[in-house]
């Protein structure tokens, strides 16, 4: 099979790999749809996300769905043809964390694309039975491979308890910052305040659902809500620390600050106003238990990740695809089809 | 003022009555809509609801909106004019249970048409500043009466734990039933399945966002869920000792069941499979801190209020709007205009 | 080895059996202490509880502790001749429930002395290396076997929320009340309320840390509470109906009832009581992430299990063990220690 | 009646003041002791606590107990005589943070010694019926008194989530810490260490049931914890930012960390920690709905406040007690005893 390879920063190659064999409980992937993510971009640019290295050639990708091909021998064979959307980390299921229910901080985790474990953009992939998960017709190949993403936004939504009359705030409109928006809104919040500094992005987010954007080139988020009650929630998927810093200081007494985005080692807390306020600040690592209320929220119309695609590319050119949003202010998500 | 009295079972009298005074922290509201409950037409009917007795006169209705006449001493002179939502039980604010957020579950709680206390059925009423809730104009005076109603379902979908993916069940299309429905699928359910022996109320459940209607006169809720996932929470609102059995029968493992239907003093409880499957049971009494979520569900117009009107009367038709839903199986929601 | 076969109702005999091979991932347990549980002496009188038929013969035992002395080939070899207790039932760790942490509630449990799987009255038993957890040397082999129905009391104040300032019922002075009693002392209540008919339960009751015993044989809970503030939370542990219903009633407004005693497929639940006051009422199963705390508990001296311990059986003596708390008013929990 | 005043920094009079009258709702007390807390020592040093600013005389004292002298119209009269414990902050019951049960969060807040609020370090002092808590014979006047500090533990425990099996560390080991620390063991909680520079403290931290001392002069919380599981929960009571961070450092995946002392504007947050990881940090001002777990907590034995008074002083010599603990680094807290 044809696979993607991050030889080394900045060298991305498309070479024959040989068809990966799905273990006793694994399935066989034939990859329909793989997104671009920010750390398949960073792994490109740099060679390195923190303490994880890519010292061998690495296949990247983690954002993915496709058909099944075949099955491992604990599988149920009637699984093959069924199509599904890849959960792309495997955890140890021995472990305090799995036992109770918060897989994403298993230390054994094995997660797709992060060295020195392979990813899915190739032509084929094998994953665990249970992190292959059937998807319907209604959900199209693309929008199940970023059922991923949209796990990311539901996982804030549900670490800032956004629910029905929630005042939700989020700050940056890349990829995370929409489907997180979109997730509040469908989760009955009473708005949903999106700000960024690019004017396409925040477009886009309106389209898709936000009460009100707020272009922090020209508004602070201070002045932002003047005469109106601050955010109950706080989404932060920019990675900014101004950016953060202002979101946390706009709560509301008893607010949620939700930090999503990847800003560094250190973050000025407004230490008084967490305290007056008793405001609650947490982080997010991943997801767990997402994809079956990803699938619901797509499958019922609440949610479309179908509009995030601004453009594809077969599996020759996943060097362009991973540079696409760099280049282009307009860019959203691209996709990458490794059967084309 | 005019105002309609229940006198005894089963005769209701418009006549006058002394215009109320608001004191220190009260407003006193010219009541334009007022909604019929089923406790309303209970009252009428029976003359009492379990240990509350109509003993004398009584004016009912506790689902109202209107515009504020006249302030008292210790509120704000500039919210006369404005439009609100009456909330329609004052609690003490000094009990543990007020103290603790849970006013709706206070001993000394003073509520409209609970003998011996006076509605709002009436030209005009008077209610603690706190308990009248400004409404934007987006949300008509109907709808804003209908608030009521519709915070039962909001707190009914807070009990079950209601958010994106949920696999909901609804027992009874009556109005509540209805408006639990709305919650539930803003709140982002994954389905919504209601169930009823009226045909008619069905129709309007589907046509108000119900993903699925089980007419159970033809079909059981068990047959209704072969080879499907049961619902993860089930909002009873029927009522029907039968429906409540097998409504919790159906859930899945850790469901919640949440009881508002009031069905008489005992129900026969599944208590194996509870065990089995660690539900949880539970029951609402009326509600708390709901009004805000509740303004917000329809000014973003995740909720529909004004299609649940299907009769409209003025004051000097009192008994005849309390008798609507008993004689026409098409009839949701009568709705009272007291100045006309 | 030796182990004790159930071969029909009424018929217990010590067999040699083959010893049994460890998994990859399990460990291989020399047995030290193995309580007797009401559910052994169930099977032993009617060779089935519910839908779990002895249709071979059946290793009884669930309630145990050990040493390794052996290890799969995927575990730590270190660990041989570490002191363990046996947590006895292994999930299938991909389902739903599973991974959302509630392995307890996972269909496909292989859980000890279920039919047709075998339990651990014997003198090697092998259980995977998760479920088989280091106790310290100040944790005895007979309470190390105790911390599982230890854990049915945990799991019982954790679904009751009990912690500091609860006032706790517990009805039912059994090995489980007593030790759900103990768990609540420790979390912090400011009362635990113990109730039963048997006048040696409630005093062991009492020696344990009840701060008052109900005999209900001479008082109803209902006189109990004359004059007091009701619980906030029932700890259900006698699986009597009346028992259930009276400790119901006797709740606070927001208070919980957990349903831990086994009692038949149906109950009155007094319905306008749990809706007048918002109770929740819900059921338990098992366990699940509770052993850690279990050990943590009995190694600080905040529970005591030696104290339950009224009587001792070599292997040989089985069948006597399993009736001896039927025969004997003063019994609370036998022991078995496969050694002897 | 005597009461001591604050006139400016440095400067505490003992002056005849009025006697206060009760309001309706309100009752007064005879004060019997009051303990002297850091914030009343920092006004004494600075004359402010960041906005609130003393610009006129001011009672100081809001740690008080005593008897009841008199009543408003609308109080029970048989309340004259009892003994109470004064929850010293009275909110406004009206906004949507009382209605939620977070009273605390009340921007209505009238607080004793919070300028230009006078506080009950006087032989009288009135507070509403609802905030003047009775307390049994078992809990002495100074204990009374002190329910007030030992309130912010209880609510540290709270937001902190400690129970059965956790392992808590607490951060300074002033009296917050140390009955942050006693709640903490009260609850169950597997390990207590405590961490302070100051021996004696420590020491008595120990005594009062820490596990574990860690004098942080000697010894990181980093080699602290070394070969150890993390703690889940950091009850942050010294207010340093060092303390603080090596705290947040220190916990396990999941963990909480509530930033309970006052240290200034800004925290340096380990940001990648708390996302990697998915800490929680809240931060708490004061405390609500505490005083009946205080009261329980100390009748029942769990909590001992009366070991912690180090000094006692008459009203007279009130400016000596303010100054106590900074004179005397074996000093935890001076308590006045305004009747002498």
């Amino acid at each position: 099979m044809r696979a993607a390879v991050l030889n080394r920063p900045g060298e991305v190659e498309v070479v024959e790999r040989p068809t990966p064999e799905p273990g006793p409980h694994e399935v066989l992937v034939r990859v329909r749809a793989v997104g671009v993510c920010g750390s398949d971009t960073h792994y490109y640019d740099h060679g390195r996300i923190g303490r994880f290295v890519v010292e061998a050639p690495l296949v990247l990708g983690h954002e993915s769905a496709g058909v099944i091909e075949a099955v491992g021998e604990r599988v149920d064979p009637a699984r093959v043809g069924q199509r599904v959307s890849i959960e792309p980390g495997v955890p140890c299921r021995r472990c305090t964390q799995c036992l109770a229910g918060r897989y994403n901080l298993c230390p054994d985790m094995v997660f797709y694309a992060t060295p020195p474990v392979d990813g899915s953009l190739a032509e084929l992939a094998v994953i665990d039975e249970a992190f292959a998960h059937p998807v319907p017709d209604s959900v199209s190949d693309e929008a199940a491979a970023l059922l991923e993403p949209l796990s990311v936004g539901i996982w804030a939504c549900r670490k800032g308890g956004v629910g029905p009359g929630s005042r939700v705030l989020v700050t940056g409109a890349g990829p995370i910052g929409i489907v997180a928006a979109q997730v509040a809104r469908a989760s009955g919040a009473a708005e949903v305040v999106v700000a960024d500094v690019n004017p396409h992005r925040l477009s886009a987010a309106t389209a898709l659902g936000a009460s009100r954007a707020v272009d922090t080139a020209e508004t602070s988020l201070e002045q932002a809500y003047v005469g109106r009650p601050g955010p109950d929630v706080l989404l932060e998927c920019s990675g900014h620390p101004g950016a953060t810093a202002d979101g946390i200081r706009a709560l509301a007494p008893a607010g949620v600050a939700v930090l999503v985005g990847m800003g560094g080692d250190e973050l000025p807390l407004p230490l008084s106003v967490v305290q007056e306020r008793e405001l609650t600040v947490t982080g997010t690592f991943r997801y767990a238990n997402t994809w079956l209320t990803a699938i619901a929220l797509v499958a019922t119309g609440q949610v479309d990740l179908d509009a995030l695609v601004t453009a594809r590319f077969p599996l020759a050119q996943a060097e362009r695809a991973l540079t696409a949003s760099r280049d282009d202010p307009h860019s959203l998500k691209a996709v990458i089809l490794p059967q084309t």
